[in-house]
């Protein structure tokens, strides 16, 4: 069984491997492999984007373990998530809200733009408050829940135990609104850079359905004053500035040979323009 | 089996894939676990505390392999250390002390406080100079013990070689003095600094069991000209600094929501006071 | 089986795992092992090198695929490789120039000192163009065949399936000049720096077997005005710069407890000068 992990955690402390071996102690055979430990601190929302475009290419039935959480110790809740796909653990802090979003398309984009909401689960997904202390290390500690309280129940959960034994099932979660491209009075399509990866590629919120279908139309971006026409299908293809459809299902904005965040001064949030004609 | 690593190899290398490639060459159903490859080069004191804290957390029996190794070539022995809890391979260089400290307390509070000192094994310990090339790779490089010398041998081991076939037993090794805090004149403790995580938590010397068992008992901290009453029980339930019993069970300072060593512009051997009343 | 994995995507994003899960979802019992995801972006020669030194540590029949992909979703082609060692799979823009080296004695010395050319394959080399789709996860995505082309094909060949079955053979490929040293009319040799370690080793093209055999024959280095003589069997042997056989294969330039590449401010393409006495 394939348990992931994604951390803010960095790798110099040995912390992702305490719990590695929390977890190896418990299953032997679970098969652990590192989604990224290189979450900027405490930023839950890059973990969940991560998260999001990654966890769908591991096997049905994969654990998804995830702990960037700058509230260990203190009321928020532990939680395990279950979807068609997988099964999700993570703190109760917005981590878990792109998961909400893929498993009920426009789930989230009437709830508030900013800050956490209690949002109630979509119908295909079950959720528990990983509150029952027997699956858990002893003693706990108040600021290590990924290596008392996450691993070993993923551990446990990896050999079989059934997701009620866990803990108390919840019916609502704390989410974020996830972006999404706002449609302007003109046609336009209003994008936002919700990712920058380390290629310096600004991955916007546009998918492919959110654009035209007729192919003949042709797309023109302006960002910062320049101008991209037409989509790339490579990144070598066009010269300078380019957008691509990425390989998350995202359009993204990337430099040839060079580091687009850099050149354009990027940064999460900024806004840029989508036209057709 | 379980094989961990821990080295100051970085991993853009490749060296410390090189490892695992001669380890799964002798024994392909080794579990390998990184504990850390960002030691800092030729920090020998950063390794030995990271792998302190971290194997409690593997089941019993691992195989601990620690290559941080300066002498490498020069005359330093290749150790081999069997404790009740775990196998471990180091070079003769001080990294194993906070583990002979672990199997024995205060076993090495008595040693001098600075440089490393031959130092005899507590009882329950038995090491071994790895000098049996039988169970090396050929030739051995006169710069990678880590790959021709420790991970054959770590191999081996894992496959149920004796301990006893990979070597002479020894009866000391260099150790240096594993920091403690200092009581003072006037009932205060003075702590040590003696790790820096990487959201910028100060790891002290002090323990729990250094702590006055009354509850009653306030613990006021002076780090810097700061004051700390109290401790906490999360990193968000105090405001600023804030002290608390971190998860490898040393009492931590740490700074809510943000880096409390860029703040006190701490360094590692820093001192702070603890007094209670 | 044991896959490895050489990339320069970093490990914040995830697409690392990404490729994992891949690779998962077809043979659950591979054995991942990571190389380097730390390749300077876009450093194809980076990244042939460090999969140079690393594979030969690797058991026979270990499939080694290395990503670094400028030229992804253009027409440079997916190449599998079979050496009497390994399989390799990477993008046809050099990465496996040192591979084809290693199978052939002064195999690339000929080739133009700049660039790529097609390049013959030796005699005990097979390649294939990755072109049978059947392998391939769908939909391709334009930019990222790490995960949708190479992964899913190598793990089906982990499962044993041929060679010949994931695309058509080819007789060439593209390959740069692997540097040698360069004799001089006065018996010296030119020596170029191919690689830095993140010691700040600098690491020559100058072999053992460069060296004249006679061990009476006293090395003299001179390396940017300063002298080195002779060569240390550790690198805490000699005082200040020191030249030694490094682990794989190479006459390295270090510096005792230093970083010679800091202290030298030296690049990759540096040369020095070898004189024998």
């Amino acid at each position: 069984m394939i348990v992931t992990l994604t951390t803010d955690f960095g790798l110099a402390d040995g912390y992702v491997a305490a719990m590695k071996g929390v977890i190896l102690g418990i299953n032997p055979a679970a098969t652990l492999v590192d989604i990224s430990h290189s979450v900027p601190h405490q930023d839950v929302r890059n973990a969940a984007f991560v998260l999001h475009t990654v966890h769908a290419f591991f096997p049905a039935g994969a654990i998804h373990l995830a702990v960037v959480d700058p509230g260990v110790g203190a009321s928020r809740r532990a939680l395990a998530l279950k979807t068609p796909q997988a099964i999700f653990m993570a703190p109760d802090n917005g981590l878990l809200s792109y998961i909400l979003a893929d498993n009920a398309v426009e789930f989230l984009s009437s709830a508030p733009k900013l800050g956490l909401q209690d949002t109630p689960l979509p119908a295909s997904v079950r959720a528990f408050h990983v509150n029952n202390p027997k699956y858990w290390r002893r003693p706990v500690s108040h600021t290590f829940h990924g290596r008392d309280v996450f691993a070993p129940v993923a551990a446990h959960l990896s050999l079989g135990v059934p997701l009620e034994e866990v803990g108390e099932a919840v019916h609502s979660l704390l989410a974020f609104r996830v972006p999404r491209p706002e449609p302007q009075a003109d046609g336009a399509l209003l994008a936002h850079v919700q990712h920058i990866d380390s290629f310096g590629n600004l991955i916007s919120d546009v998918r492919g359905s959110d654009l035209p279908a007729e192919t003949k139309i042709e797309i023109e971006i302006e960002i910062q004053g320049q101008k991209i026409r037409g989509l790339s299908s490579s990144y070598t293809e066009a010269q300078g500035l380019l957008a691509i459809m990425g390989s998350s299902g995202y359009l993204e904005i990337a430099l040839k040979n060079g580091n687009a965040a850099r050149a354009l001064a990027a940064s999460i949030g900024d806004t840029f323009v989508l036209r057709f004609r």
